[in-house]
């Protein structure tokens, strides 16, 4: 056995990548099979992200389809979508057929229909065809669709001898057996095993008996984002799915819900930041303005209904001055208060935190609300009173501080339960959303109690 | 084996905290038992976070410790705190003794100096008390700090018979055994297995010859969410862990990096709305105005800034007060413009996706900002003139929102970029941070070209 090692700490760098560019040019495609059979698939697929489409159609149609299928599930989603456009259907069709059932359905998926049955019919195992078509009849967003037909499945009147011959079988089609799922005659799920309780127990020992019978699953249609959280709450590295009768359908692994937990945090948090779809630093101008304009201009909309408030108080300007220059700091904070509020929710309901009635978590919002919003008002009126002068409009603007604080406080939290119980993401009402109605609520409120104060 | 399957929808009905509640009132110990040990430890720990402090300890201590051990992990964290201060030194030792190293090693740390003392000296087991204080050394957010002791290791020079003769008593010991971890006289790590591996071998075959030696694996001072994000990438379910001199140490299993993922996803978004500390909607009011109080003060601070730039430009009034009336618009816009690019480049960052020069990214998202911009000015400027008639009026305020959206995005992709190269966090530039600043900065370049276009 060699002593070479495999550091973990790949790096991207510029000369790798120009290494691989002349190699391409000069078709020397030895040198090139050679560099790139030292790296894992993940590594090859970030190296190819850096190349140009053509270089990297090139390198796909080069390296033998057991390394490129698994390189094309790591590549970045839309350089995946064009390498697919430069190959036939009989090429994907090939690399479909060495991805496990999951990966091959989500590949399928990401096609244009009409190609997707060109695929498929070029598809030569029968059974992995079959198995791939009932994947992709389940919704994305479903167990069904997050899981792969590979597993072990053993009968509960195996003996530990009979099933460790017959396994080796299966077990060559399994990446990574997890647990060994026990079903009856009529491929139930009913047990688990591992290959460690296996390994342990007595040759002659009946499956049935070793078994565990407490094994976790999820229905086919639960929601991805509940097996998730299922799977991160309870530590499974693997779940089985089954249908309504309880029979064993597929089963999900926890690399598959990593990387749900991963997209479901980047989602979130872009929607915090008024982004409405999946971008990334390095897309195209036009699709960062698609995803990013849409807030701006809802942003913009409720800069011209301030517009229109403070407008309509304009008389009052010549008497107190003071007032209008503080608008700016009554908006902000009516916003920074309304996103805090908003995000201590959504993260509650995202982690399955969120327990008591709606109206005991207002109530304690507004309380403190009112407790931050006093602290932050006895200073600024400190403030006012010092620099001015004028007793009545420090405490105009303080008062008001305080009233638009516990507003901004209740309404970032009610909007995204009242969302969350209408079945909404309640992660919309963070970000401009909450920053621009709070801004209104805040600039109104404001003047309409320093009119009651100051009787402008 | 009994037909029960444990569905994976555990239920925390206000019925069931009331039923264990009355159960601990009456101090009916049998019944208790028996209900409880019906449910996962996960969701027992669910149960008690809902009880009184006094309540939770009195079912801590009734059951047996090997399973709450695992339910003391899995409480909130908070809550945790108070049951160990509940629990004698000897008593918290017991939980101690069945737990995995890592969390015996966290939930050690968790105490207070004073007590971790007498916790380790009542620890009964010589070797799992040295293995602890081993792994306390490390630092909480390194490799060493996340790893335990626990797993399967064996000799190059046995065969796959001897192998599975030996691993029984090791395998006893480990939960999920993944990789069995090869080494060589030195205790250097040279290799691995999988079980499935050492089944569909010939019993007589060194394990020299079957290991692959191509076994990934991390140093213990690496930074724990650089494992996590190998982790991610290679699909890996534990990785092991060796010190300088390639010794094996530990290894990291996927559910530890699970938590580690959803935590820094927490984290970030928390940072984005301007939350100081790790707190959920369940925590104090006194908790809360901690977390959330600094931030809000920035915002203040902000707002006065505004408020003086305002002032000192006050004498434009008369003139132009249509401009004061749009200063919320523009603080906004700066605002979210600013928080939106800062979002997308702290997720690149995040995501270890941003590549290329600073400049080159600065220049993209100038232009990005210049579109955007330029696309909400031009409603802006139709909006002013038409209503206002003012042609000089609307021109200066569109410019001034085309300036301010550029300078913000600007603002917003480079600070991020800066801190995360000074090796700070880069995602306290997001939220308050970036909107308080970018509302300054907007109101002075707002006024500045105003200044120019309109010469107040």
């Amino acid at each position: 056995m060699e002593e070479t090692q495999e550091n973990i700490q790949f790096q991207l760098t510029d000369e790798l990548i120009e290494k691989v560019e002349i190699l391409v040019e000069d078709q020397n495609d030895n040198d090139l099979k050679t560099l790139l059979n030292e790296y894992h698939h993940a590594d090859i697929a970030e190296i190819l992200d850096e190349l140009e489409l053509d270089d990297a159609v090139y390198v796909i149609k080069l390296l033998d389809s057991e390394t490129t299928s698994d390189v094309l599930m790591e590549l970045d989603e839309d350089n995946r979508e064009k390498v697919l456009r430069n190959l036939s259907a009989k090429e994907i069709a090939e690399e479909v057929e060495e991805l496990d059932t999951d990966d091959a359905a989500d590949i399928i998926a990401e096609l244009p229909e009409d190609r997707q049955q060109a695929v498929i019919s070029q598809i030569e195992d029968e059974d992995h065809k079959a198995e791939i078509k009932e994947l992709l009849a389940y919704d994305d967003d479903s167990a069904g669709g997050l899981m792969a037909k590979e597993l072990v499945k053993v009968y509960e009147t195996w003996t530990v001898a009979g099933c460790l011959r017959r396994i080796r079988g299966q077990a060559k089609e399994v990446t990574r057996v997890h647990s060994i799922y026990v079903v009856n005659k009529q491929e139930q799920l009913i047990g688990r095993l591992s290959l460690k309780d296996l390994i342990v127990a007595k040759s002659d020992q009946k499956i049935a008996d070793i078994a565990k019978d407490n094994v976790d699953y999820v229905n086919v249609n639960d929601d991805a984002e509940d097996v998730a959280r299922v799977m991160a709450k309870y530590d499974l590295e693997a779940i089985p799915v089954v249908d309504d009768n309880q029979t064993l359908l597929g089963r999900i692994t926890i690399d598959d819900i990593v990387d749900v937990l991963k997209e479901e945090a980047d989602k979130d948090y872009q929607l915090a930041a008024g982004i409405t779809q999946d971008v990334d630093s390095d897309d195209s101008i036009f699709d960062l303005t698609k995803a990013r304009l849409p807030w701006l201009f809802l942003g913009l909309v409720g800069g011209v209904g301030a517009f229109l408030i403070m407008e309509g108080f304009q008389e009052a300007f010549s008497k107190y001055a003071v007032l209008f220059f503080f608008t700016p700091l009554i908006a902000a904070m009516a916003g920074n208060v309304g996103v805090q509020s908003s995000a201590i929710i959504v993260q509650g309901l995202a982690n399955d935190d969120v327990r008591g009635s709606v109206n005991s978590r207002l109530i304690k919002e507004m309380l403190l609300a009112a407790l931050n919003g006093t602290i932050l008002a006895l200073f600024l009126f400190f403030f006012v009173w010092v620099t001015k002068g004028e007793f009545n409009t420090a405490l105009a603007i303080s008062a008001s501080l305080i009233a638009v604080i516990i507003v901004a406080g209740l309404i970032g939290t009610f909007v995204p339960l009242f969302l969350d119980k209408r079945g909404i993401d309640p992660a919309i009402a963070t970000g401009p959303f909450i920053t621009t109605s709070n801004d209104i609520f805040g600039i109104l409120i404001y003047f309409w109690i320093a009119k009651l104060i100051l009787g402008i």
